[in-house]
């Protein structure tokens, strides 16, 4: 790739998780399908968080967390995604700022507070979240900073905010912008409930916008409404460059032209708590890319990361993945 | 004691903690003495909060942290500390009242933020803290709920709120009102520095006002200007009923009339953060107290909610003390 000023650009929902622990009798008497995420309203919001137990606060977001993690195994990162202005907004802004990456979306001046996500943990390490999207989804087209674009190796898009038309709109303008400046273009379909939601604008980016797409197993069938994740996988190998498809405790499968590689998860001496485990695995794998790694290492990478992740409570690393990859970076 | 509502009524600062870790040069290079609090204002925070790494939100406060400690035991508790009407005010009251405890300070309408602590942990464990005290110095008499206080076996009170004038009016107030209930008061001379900064104050408090003290060895030793802890021991028994006396891994030292304990500290395999391991003592002994347990059971119960915390990054147990301490309380 030619000389840049970033690795890796990344547009999402700018959040702060509120993580609490609790039992699975909480999540049946609150109606949370365990292990997925749901949209919730500012009423809703209020409502969870008032019968949830003590909890920490931290900055999250899917693809704001991959960047954290890509910043911490040493990549020059940016951050495109909006808060309000309020205490939430500033703790998102301090703690991605304060990892080296640039982040200058200007806080939103009115309307819904920043973006919150009711992380609640049960003692399997699984993880329900409830995202009530406050400022993020006044995220527009004119919020796509070009010259961050234009200046980044590789622009990393969220599935989760695809779900707003002028959401849609800003990353159809970012992907324009990034293919334009000769960079490459990945995409993480976050979940199963928002691909369906909206199948048939994720197809068009997949098949139009991006280069790389990240899935899990239940989102990459939902895109393509199969049984099967082999049929899956070829579908996502005709409509892109690179499919890197993760199946949790099996592992992920890589799936390029010609080349089909598994890869092995990390074994776990225990999870406790998943939230954020694909998130890392990205941030892994990206980082792997921009090193020029073969693609079998950037997986093992990204296995890495998403195992020190899963290792405490909370979506972002607590330890230099820089350090602990140190053996498989070139 | 009489039956009462609640076992204990704690009067504090309302604090969210802002906890990172750094190393010891980022403690050099900003000039802060490890292991000790000082109070900061609005724009030293806003300065050192963008120097510092990336952080996680919590809720603290010295007396709040024991309350909590002491509703995970099960004890009924109430709390009086003020918050601004802001989400970090939001935070520590969801926080503290998702424990069961009865938290009804009206939020400050206007004037400062909700207090915050930035609090820098080192890799061996050691916290060093840095107080916005924001909203929490609004605190006046009118604050001193008395409904709470008189339906108080126990007032325990906080020494870190003893730094301006209205909050010592308030705490002379609250210790009126809690004799006249029949409450025992304690009080919790929480730091050096403010020891020293107002000793004659908190001298007429130990004579007049508490009941019980609680104190590191540096804060006994300040407060009665001596060199050697036996005296300081000595001099705070001629001043109050009982004297819990802290000394780290050394244990602590119980004082009352006709007899000293010592209880040695729990062993501990790994010291993570340090922070709040004096207010889960306390959090333990007051507890056991509440019981009806011998003394020296009551600190071996606080030196046990002291080993959890310290386990752990943050100032509030994450288990569950009442299962923990099962086998000591009565």
């Amino acid at each position: 790739m030619a000389e840049k000023l970033y690795d890796v650009v990344g547009i999402g929902n700018a959040i702060v998780d509120i993580i609490a622990r609790c039992d699975d009798g909480f999540l049946s008497k609150h109606d949370l399908a365990k292990g997925f995420m749901r949209l919730i309203d500012a009423e809703e919001a209020a409502r969870l968080y008032e019968a949830m137990g003590p909890a920490s606060e931290r900055s999250g977001g899917s693809v704001a967390n991959s960047i954290a993690g890509l910043a911490s195994f040493g990549a020059k990162c940016g951050f495109i995604g909006r808060v309000a202005a309020d205490q939430f907004g500033g703790i998102f802004r301090h703690d991605i700022r304060s990892l080296g990456v640039a982040y200058d979306t200007p806080p939103a001046p009115d309307g819904a507070p920043t973006a919150r996500c009711l992380i609640l943990v049960t003692p399997d390490g699984e993880r329900t979240m409830n995202t009530f999207l406050g400022a993020s989804v006044d995220f527009t087209p004119e919020d796509v900073d070009s010259g961050l674009i234009e200046a980044a190796r590789i622009v990393y898009l969220e599935g989760y905010l695809f779900d707003r038309d002028h959401a849609k709109a800003a990353f159809r303008e970012a992907a324009r912008l990034a293919k334009r400046a000769g960079a490459k273009v990945a995409l993480s379909l976050s979940d199963a409930f928002c691909v369906d939601r909206h199948r048939a604008d994720f197809l068009t980016l997949v098949k139009e916008g991006a280069d790389i797409v990240f899935a899990n197993e239940k989102e990459i069938t939902t895109l393509y409404q199969v049984n099967s994740f082999e049929e899956a996988a070829d579908r996502a190998l005709a409509d892109c460059e690179l499919a890197v498809l993760t199946r949790s405790e099996t592992g992920s499968v890589i799936v390029t032209e010609g080349e089909t590689l598994v890869v092995p998860a990390e074994r776990l001496s225990e999870v406790v708590d998943v939230t954020g485990a694909g998130d890392l695995y990205a941030a892994g794998f990206l980082y792997g890319l921009t090193q020029g790694a073969p693609l079998s290492t950037c997986g093992r990478i990204g296995s890495l990361a998403a195992a020190e992740v899963v290792s405490h409570i909370g979506a972002r690393p607590e330890t230099s993945l820089r350090k602990l990859a140190a053996g498989l970076i070139p």
